[in-house]
């Protein structure tokens, strides 16, 4: 359970006054999610949810919920932020800064197939290039000054091989800079519980609060770490079939570039790394509400090996 | 029907690929209109109306485009124009100006009933305060100064009680400006069949292309002298239980001042004339693809006459 900044009806219903989405009908507290506080929203003109930010730095909400309107404004099937009477984006309620954004339908897949993972990588296809005409910037939050951040503060607790990994795949990653791979906001965090679905189509895209600038490949490989394993449970492998299916239907919208096929296996190691340390992080260093959703670090971690492992990007083979 | 620029499945592929919205699924032209082309689209990723403006001034479109983008992300159920990857709203196909919008769900209702003309108070009334914030302006394209043109050109065609008729309501009006109203955005035709229903529930508002500058109780006038009479085919007076469930539900959410309890009959009256005169102009000088939907023009006159005749506003009486 994350409410962590409790939400009365009657709060709730003055709040609604300073927006145009008609009176209060029904508000439902939302599970899922460490970083913020959500609630389901239902008034007399539509489904929302409302979140209030615990955490997240103040300096950052503006890019992500920016970034949502403009996507949703290109038809990005995203939660689209809701305008207040004073024309803003992010408010404020019980002492939290708080927005409001449209709730999309369909439901997450926890075993997708070969229609899905195409589906998929159509829409972040899309979406790269529905960013392109976005002027916002923030530099991807959990990028590589964050990697050593992290890995400074997690490593003293690991056992002597997991320390020999980290240095190691560290080591490994800062061979490589690519400065020339196309870049522009990527989801960042776009794992299969942030996809909505309604049979094969994806109707929504969301949690957009790990977004930020950085290459469009890597967005492809996180996604490809998570959707294209051949089991997720005990199988960290790509699985052949689904990684070919993301990366020509993304392909098929927006080429990748001989650059990009070389950085591949590469890419694919960096966001194995950066979702290893995070989750170390989390289960090592664990924050106040966030202990009942901590996830296995242990899963990256065999991600990261059977990456380092594969010798061809799929696509070459 | 309301075709004047054909468009073919393969040339809207090739158009849409300059959107984010996903692969054409379908293409069905749209029979209602007078001004404008319009089709449904389904892509893989959702429903939209594509708009050919056949008509309208191209200075005028980014005002209506901007208008409806402005209350779409301020909750109101309008169609949300698309922007294309060059982040316009505005392109072109098969020569003219066009959008694509998204597509509502719901259906018009023919005979209102009073939780219908409440739900349309509330939701103008909404629509009016998210537009304080709209920093676009276009004048009312169907006020005063088109009155006095469109006068010219119809009155010689009427016989002499009209001509009498549209002479003394002229001068009426001519007493009466109303500087100290509030102003805005307003929808300006916002009709029955502009509004999209689901049960009691308004889905939709549709069609802003007479949307301008104008007092937001002309917008008020416009809806009652529509939806709030005794039966539009037969008795134009204005049923008071309507009229009161539509001024009500505004009022709440958008108290009406002094002056403009004053000025409702007059503007009850201005927004007859308009259509009256509208309809005279549509009927005795039409223009080519507009003959199969011309209204009588008859209608607005004997709303108008009934309009005159009213002593006191209803809210007062």
């Amino acid at each position: 359970m994350s409410v962590f900044t409790p939400v009365s009806e009657s709060q709730l219903a003055d709040w609604l006054k300073t927006y145009s989405v008609g009176a209060l009908l029904a508000l439902e507290p939302v599970a899922a999610g460490i970083e913020n506080t959500n609630y389901f929203v239902a008034t007399s003109q539509g489904r929302y949810v409302l979140t209030l930010f615990e955490r997240l730095p103040a300096a950052e909400l503006p890019f992500y919920l920016e970034l949502m309107a403009h996507l949703a404004r290109h038809g990005i099937p995203c939660p689209a932020p809701i305008a207040d009477l004073a024309d803003r984006y992010l408010s404020e309620l019980n002492g939290k800064p708080a927005a409001l954004v449209t709730r999309l339908t369909g439901k997450s897949i926890e075993h997708p197939d070969l229609p899905h993972c195409a589906a998929l990588g159509a829409l972040l296809a899309r979406m790269h290039l529905a960013g392109r005409s976005f002027a916002g910037y923030l530099e991807n939050p959990r990028g590589p000054k964050w990697w050593r951040l992290a890995a400074r503060e997690v490593r003293p607790l690991l056992d002597a091989e997991r320390q020999r990994l980290l240095d190691e795949e560290l080591r490994f990653q800062s061979l490589y800079r690519f400065p020339d791979l196309p870049r522009g906001p990527v989801h960042a965090d776009l794992f299969r519980d942030n996809a909505l679905f309604e049979g094969d189509r994806i109707s929504g895209v969301i949690d957009f609060y790990f977004a930020g600038v950085d290459c469009l490949l890597y967005d492809v490989a996180v996604c490809a770490n998570d959707w294209c394993v051949v089991d997720p449970a005990s199988e960290p492998r790509l699985d052949a079939g689904k990684t070919v299916a993301l990366l020509e239907a993304y392909h098929a919208l927006r080429p990748f570039t001989a650059l990009e096929r070389g950085a591949w296996p590469v890419l694919l190691r960096a966001a194995a790394l950066r979702f290893w340390l995070s989750r170390l992080y989390d289960y090592h260093l664990p924050r106040p509400g966030q202990l009942v959703r901590v996830h296995d670090p242990e899963h990256f971690r065999t991600i990261l090996v059977a990456r380092a492992a594969l010798q061809l990007p799929p696509w070459t083979g």
